[in-house]
């Protein structure tokens, strides 16, 4: 059995044509009208596929196939996200919400028996205009009322009066919440957001792992000096310090890391900044990420480490925030042996990878073993209009997606 | 024979009084009224000492010690500059026209006959509002019209009419030039605006040369990756290349340098500079110093080979622009061995060192030969109301300023 694939096209194409604008980006941020019309055209698909929707209280799309009408098997999820980023491309999310939307229209259509319910889930504000995951983490009971109060964009709008304003309820995201008893597995399918599965010709990953991260803001203090009258060895130069720690990373990971571990600095600012003066401060990020929490563990110790000794040595004071810390999260075993089956089976070059990127996945771990299938992204790139997959990728990525469904639903 | 020091230290706090605020600082800047202030103090100061003064075309003022009525003798100059940066300290610069000032002062009370004319100048912008040191270019005969027109400060106010506002007339700056064969010497006393006499407790320093330099603002470019997705083998990190560069600076002072060269890297930008995305892009400044051309030139060769090599070996595009390059200046020999004579006279514990900083000197070597003092800077510290120099130090400094001149005009 197969998707019909220029229907899932067509959807795909007809979802991007929601907040295109005339640069080419796509501009659905959560819980602007623009997401709120992708998740009406949403349910509107679901009414053609006579599969009955609802909206939950966290403004979830869920369409669900009922096997039971005593409701008392746990569900399988498949589902992702429609808001996006701004500029955004037509993948990041709706992908996955869409072959999601066409598993459950073809198995419909077929009039297919499964053992248990199935449901699409398209997920409110993944992509963090208010924190990220707001939907996944709601339905895996990860929101309280301080969040609902609290939670504000980068332009100081309020979660609370957004939602208001677009004639919902603020407080009823608390209902979505679910429980583990009702649900079996989530499935993901989503673009990869990095260059593996395209440099090595791939259409399909199998996601092992989604990577835990730590975010560390770090500030290195030195003295601020005239750049020619301050001899090399008087110098307390803070940039050089943060250079002398970048030059380590590659021995932190050696040392420490798996094949999977990543460490990036991202931004730096140098005090006071100026050509002719030894930088007297500098400011810099780290973001460092491994599938394993104790390699993440002795990573974060090796920078402590070196930061600590980089800072003795050239008379440096070094202090650093830890700005936000992520466990990393394990796939299911049987959902992974089965998309792995379902691969062989259809014949697909496959590889099993982690992911280094966060997903909605991520949160119902905690309500549900999860599994995910990735298509690979040209060039790596997401969040940009320059985002893309082959269409052969996808269509091979929502047949695999149904073989599992098919396959976990028996 | 020996300065007043306590005529000195009246009149470097009175000068200090011009232009100080409530912060501390000095604002005394170049073209502003407070520098008209001290400059018609310092006139007063002149007229009080019985030595004849006037202002040039390009506003140094100028006091004069003749000593042969025919004027065809040529003259030793003895100055720095009384502008300042703002929020600046006390001492630079004015120390060097008001240890002139005394040094003239007292040759002039002990009626002593020189074989040469004296001069005290005080030169004006030397800071740079208008690109740095236009006093000494105006004397040295290194301005033209075009300067003149188009010369403006940060805030956009035209030098033209700045000059006009305090009532002079701007083109006749260009009447201050004056004939190499006028000029026997140009001798000038200045803090060091470094950490080198401090940290060896000596009094004073005797210039050998003053650095050039080279400045260059470098582009690397790579590719800007999802900082969690991307590989670390697969990065093209920016940053990484200019961490690379780092590095190698050790390497490169130490291969192709002097013990006074300076290699500094006082501002970088990265690109996007997001904590969780890999740099696509960093931009930064290199500032490098030496004493001798051709090592400036094998230092910047170095710079050169080792970002390509950088770049090549990370997939970056390598681009600079040479934002300015100044030549090295060397002092003269005899007024070198002068002032080391008489320090040892005097019995005064020196140094031989460069002047990392640049000062007006350097522009007067073009029609003189040059030589100056250091005094020591507190923690190397200036252009800044921390700036200081031990009362005890600035009285070594101008006795031997003193001594030197009156055996060079024997």
């Amino acid at each position: 059995m197969e998707v019909k694939f220029e229907r899932l096209k067509d959807n795909i194409n007809t979802l991007a044509q929601i907040g295109r604008q005339e640069d080419g980006g796509i501009y659905r941020m959560a819980f602007t009208p623009k997401e709120q019309e992708g998740r009406e055209w949403l349910i509107q698909q679901l009414k053609l596929a006579n599969i009955p929707s609802q909206m939950d209280g966290a403004l979830n799309i869920v369409g669900r196939l009922e096997n039971d009408s005593n409701r008392t098997k746990p569900a399988i999820l498949i589902g992702s996200h429609i808001d996006t980023v701004p500029n955004a491309g037509a993948l990041d999310g709706a992908l996955g919400v869409l072959v999601a939307l066409e598993c459950l229209t073809r198995i419909n259509e077929e009039n297919i028996q499964t053992s248990f319910p199935l449901e699409m889930i398209a997920f409110s504000d993944e992509e963090g205009r208010f924190g990220g995951m707001f939907g996944s983490r709601a339905l895996s009971g990860q929101l309280n009322p301080g969040i609902l109060e609290e939670a504000t964009d980068l332009d100081g709008h309020a979660l609370k009066d957004v939602i208001s304003a677009l004639g919902f309820e603020p407080y009823k995201a608390l209902d979505a919440s679910r429980l583990s008893e009702e649900i079996k597995y989530y499935l993901e399918l989503h673009i990869e957001q990095g260059p593996v599965l395209d440099v090595e010709e791939l259409s399909v990953g199998i996601v092992t792992d989604i990577t835990g991260l730590f975010k560390w803001q770090v500030q290195l203090t030195g003295a601020a000096n005239h750049a020619g009258t301050t001899p090399m060895e008087l110098r307390k130069d803070a940039f050089m310090g943060l250079a002398d720690f970048a030059h380590e990373i590659p021995r932190i990971l050696d040392e420490n890391g798996s094949e999977d571990s990543r460490l990036t600095v991202g931004n730096a600012s140098l005090y006071p900044g100026s050509a002719n003066t030894v930088p007297g401060k500098v400011e810099f990020s780290i973001d460092s990420r491994d599938v394993n929490l104790e390699v993440l563990e002795e990573i974060k110790t090796a920078c402590r480490k070196t930061l600590s000794a980089i800072a003795r040595r050239r008379g440096l004071q070094f202090d650093f925030n830890e700005v936000s810390v992520i466990e990393p999260v394990a796939c299911n075993e049987a959902i992974k042996k089965s998309i792995e089956a379902n691969a062989k089976k259809l014949a697909y070059d496959y590889k099993l990878m982690p992911s280094g990127a966060a997903h909605d996945a991520q949160m119902m771990a905690k309500i549900a073993p999860i599994g995910m299938i990735f298509v690979p992204s040209k060039n790596g790139v997401s969040h940009s209009p320059h985002e893309w997959t082959d269409w052969h990728h996808i269509e091979k990525g929502a047949n695999l997606m149904l073989n599992t469904i098919l396959d976990l639903s028996k």
